[in-house]
């Protein structure tokens, strides 16, 4: 058998999210359709992030092991053709047979995007929230750094503690504006520099591991920081209350990317 | 009565046009029920530019009559809450009662926007043209120079003649290649440079009026010029011919975005 290891980017909007569901069309489910129907095999297909209903992916990687001949350039073309136009394929690749894109992952990147302007803008509704209020991004800049290492971050996990632990390591975090959205690109050469006075603000978190709705709950936190509700000593008492009714709102999650996922410390050493 | 002038932007995707349609939701029908529901008065309005069904707009111009005494902001901020988040109210202000958005317009300004990358992007598919193939932006470039002036552009008139003259007069063109799509963005200080190795590629055209699929039908024929099919030389014997069947395809609608209207040269000399 052939493990193969795809690279995907989508809009989440139409879709419940990246796990099959009851009520309605999942990211799985639909290219598992479609590798279905290119190798005429059923496949299983794993995931590094499940993400929710409304969350896009720049970067979601996922294997899946079939018995095809087909070569691999053929397998991304393939698949597309019978994928709609809100799923690509961004890669397809033979990789060893103990890859595992859920295990494997060593870190993840997601983005969150908030569109900060007094007037509202037609064509980011679905991939940014909208924010019309004045928002201190140094102070959500700074708050954010409290995060980096090694914590608890039980707070920031919504409803239940699902997972063995709550203990993630987070190694990287920024809070930026841009004057054009860094999102609908894939190469990190494509990045554009901040902008002191642009409507796009961004926040970048880069950790071994995420509690489920993590991202979201620390952006809903970030944002009364950056409204002066409070400050970053403020965030540093919520992560040590380990309470989640401390924390801030959930923010909505159609401003939410998983970005990249790295399977190798040392490709980024 | 008082004459409102709105400056709307909009996502075309889900609507059958600007004007009312048998066969679905128009973005006229819609801004005229808002301010129906704000003003408790019928209103007609009238638009400089009638977009066809899936083509945006940034700036699109409009105006109707009222007798309410609500001030304009508020009439901004009241009609956007009657509004779903795909149309969005920019500016209301009151203006001279002779102000007349379809007829007062000296120029409007469009872009067309293509993604031009071997992998598909799973945003833009409704915000821009995706081609994959090799395009020569220096050559679109340089035939879109012989649209310049006033010309007989009835070989870029799509089905038939449908204005009593099809003379238009074109005051700037240009294609170029951008890193960051250009479109999502309102003010002039938001536009980026162009960037020679950018998968976005605006076509700009700025004139006195437009024929029926007229940009559309450009952005067709300039494909070709771009893939070598033909050179500057083509576009200029294509207009001469005033044949439409000498021109190229009519491109799709989504790429398609009215980005802003002029009723007064004096404003940009």
């Amino acid at each position: 058998m052939r493990n193969i290891r795809l690279t995907l980017a989508y809009d989440g909007t139409d879709y419940v999210g990246w796990q099959v569901q009851p009520n309605g069309r999942s990211i799985q489910a639909t290219v598992e359709s479609a590798i279905h129907k290119l190798t005429g095999e059923p496949a299983k297909l794993l995931a590094a992030g499940r993400t929710d209903s409304g969350v896009h992916a720049l970067g979601q990687v996922a294997n899946f092991e079939t018995g095809t001949s087909i070569p691999c350039d053929r397998i991304r073309f393939g698949l597309q053709k019978h994928l709609p136009g809100d799923i690509i394929v961004r890669e397809a690749e033979d990789v060893h047979s103990a890859f595992h894109a859920t295990y494997g992952a060593k870190q993840k990147h997601y983005r969150y995007v908030i569109y900060n302007s007094r007037v509202k803008n037609p064509f980011v509704r679905k991939y940014a929230y909208q924010f019309s209020g004045k928002l201190d991004v140094k102070s959500m800049h700074q708050a954010i750094q409290v995060l980096l290492g090694t914590h608890d971050f039980r707070c920031f996990e919504s409803h239940f503690p699902n997972k063995a632990t709550s203990v993630r390591t987070v190694n990287e975090v920024s809070v930026d504006r841009y004057s054009l959205c860094p999102t609908w690109f894939y190469s990190v050469s494509d990045t554009p520099v901040p902008c002191p006075n642009g409507k796009f603000i961004c926040l970048d978190i880069v950790a071994d591991g995420f509690l489920y709705n993590m991202v979201r709950t620390i952006v809903g936190t970030l944002m009364k920081v950056g409204r002066h509700v409070w400050t970053a000593d403020d965030v540093r008492r919520i992560i040590n209350s380990q309470e989640r009714a401390q924390a801030g709102e959930t923010a909505p999650p159609h401003g939410l990317y998983l970005v990249s996922v790295d399977y190798s410390y040392k490709e980024h050493e």
